[in-house]
């Protein structure tokens, strides 16, 4: 689905909480995942979105007698080893649609207990929940160094996006137990952890971040040849760190920059080759490899190159290039 | 799965196919799709591939009583609403795993009618389907100018790829049905059609390529300034044709190139933006905006810098930089 970078962790007090819990409680009888046994009480309201290709769809309905809104998220599960030997026999129906040749085209029918799926159901469900999940039109923008200058740079310092939790990390406050290296150097050091989309276990969808320690680093519109010796040590030292740890050699990792960034305090990407990571497009990443090579080329490659970035009609940056009439909604 | 680029069209002779399905027949009493009913049958041999994310698996095996291999592929299919109306009901069990606050986590099992999986069934197998269809590892390689010069090109004058089928459509010769926009100037002239993976129908896996009338343009490597009016006559018409025909704004367009190329001669990709589509990941695709701009910038742009690339390690080309300790096998 998207990015899931883009997903913020929401900390809600404990007060307001407990409060909230209660309203709840009062309002709902019980709470909903305490009774839940069937989707008998679910309406349907609308489809936010869908994948055919992952096969998930994300439904906005509503229970009868619940107030507030309800959100399903539905998953068809992997292929695994257990379902295979179950199912591949003669307990499962299988259905010709056509041949031609060696090629034949089937339906197979699975019992049920193989055909379990994953499902979510968020309720109540605010109305962020809903954008989260809502399908949205995205558009790209050629980024040249004036539309930087004059609409994304002062955007950026209109919005202040709050960096707490990457202080928090850098000072050791927070995710301590999950840094996999560091490099303490205030001038080219930076901590390597998993990014929080990885459990850290299989290697099949590997994924890290580098976040330097040298403060004021927005993004790769920043970046020239003062930052050599950083890109550099950040592309050594997070090879051999990861080769150490999880046995990956550096020619089956991808290593790269988003441009725009989730948050605007420089970080680096690594995620396992093979990987079809989120966020991985061309319009998105940039090959750190690329990026040293670029500003080896030309020391202000990045004030002076044209940048293509992607954004949802919702942002408020799509707003700002709106306004401007360089990208239209549709 | 795989790029489908890769997929060639294999043609076999009407006689040669002719002796063959007679000696199938002789040899398997019958053709294996006019009986088979279920799996019974089936023994696996081993998974060539799969993918969690695409919910796709691809085993190879036999058939009790019939020489040679089997490939079976199967898909858990999309969601969509006939399976939502009749399934998001009292009929199915839903089983909750856990639950936090807002948020259930549940497994949930529709009826067996509702739980086709798309299966296709390839018998009898040649060693060149399994190829196919067998999940490779692939290497990053950072190609230099120097290693451009010794070992990708040479690679290239080589192998002597036949571009036959490129002549075929440039000459009006074949696929003239399917020819979406043409600008007939030999020198920054194009062939705007679909790509082979794309039916023409629904925008929202929209793919096309433009093919250039130039002869011996091989690929990235080898643009410069002189190409500066192809590559923006191709980015300004290809935007212009694609607008009238599919109603898609340049803004929802992604335009790029790869490298390397599935062919050397350049063309240019299109594709909706919103598409997942195959082979668009950054360290395979240029953004053509980009590549533009770096010739602007610098007219030797391309013969000047590192170019990633991805390579799989049965091929010819990943050979040549591992006998040079370029890369090396896992």
């Amino acid at each position: 689905m998207a990015d899931c970078e883009e997903v913020q962790v929401e900390v809600e007090e404990p007060a307001t909480k407990k409060a909230r819990v209660q309203a709840d409680i009062k309002e709902c009888g019980e709470n909903l995942h305490t009774v839940l046994k069937d989707f008998s009480e679910f309406q349907q309201t609308r489809i936010l979105s869908d994948s055919s290709q992952r096969k998930t769809i994300c439904i906005e309905g509503s229970f009868n007698n619940r107030e507030g809104k309800a959100i399903v998220l539905l998953e068809k599960k992997p292929f695994n080893e257990e379902i295979l030997k179950n199912t591949l026999n003669s307990n499962c129906v299988l259905q010709k649609e056509f041949s031609n040749d060696i090629y034949g085209f089937y339906e197979f029918f699975p019992s049920v207990k193989y055909s379990g799926i994953k499902t979510t159901v968020i309720y109540p469900a605010t109305e962020k929940h809903i954008r989260k999940y809502q399908s949205q039109d995205i558009h790209l923008i050629e980024e040249t160094p004036e539309l930087y200058e004059s609409v994304t740079l002062p955007h950026l310092q209109k919005e202040k996006f709050s960096l707490q939790w990457v202080t928090n990390i850098l000072e050791h406050k927070s995710e301590t137990d999950r840094v996999v290296f560091e490099d303490p150097s205030p001038e080219i050091g930076f901590i390597l952890l998993p990014d929080l989309k990885w459990d850290g276990k299989q290697i099949e969808d590997l994924y890290l971040v580098a976040i330097v320690h040298q403060r004021g680093i927005k993004s790769l519109r920043d970046l020239n040849s003062c930052h050599l010796p950083l890109l550099k040590n950040i592309k050594g030292k997070g090879i051999k760190a990861i080769e150490e740890k999880y046995g990956i050699p550096c020619s089956q990792l991808r290593i790269y920059i988003h441009y725009q960034p989730s948050f605007y305090h420089l970080h680096v990407h690594f995620t396992y080759l093979k990987y079809d990571a989120p966020g991985i497009h061309a319009e998105k990443s940039h090959i750190l490899s690329s990026v040293i090579d670029n500003i080896d080329l030309m020391p202000d490659y990045y004030q002076k190159a044209t940048l293509p970035f992607v954004v949802k009609e919702t942002e408020n940056l799509f707003l700002e290039y709106e306004r401007r009439g360089i990208v239209r909604k549709l």
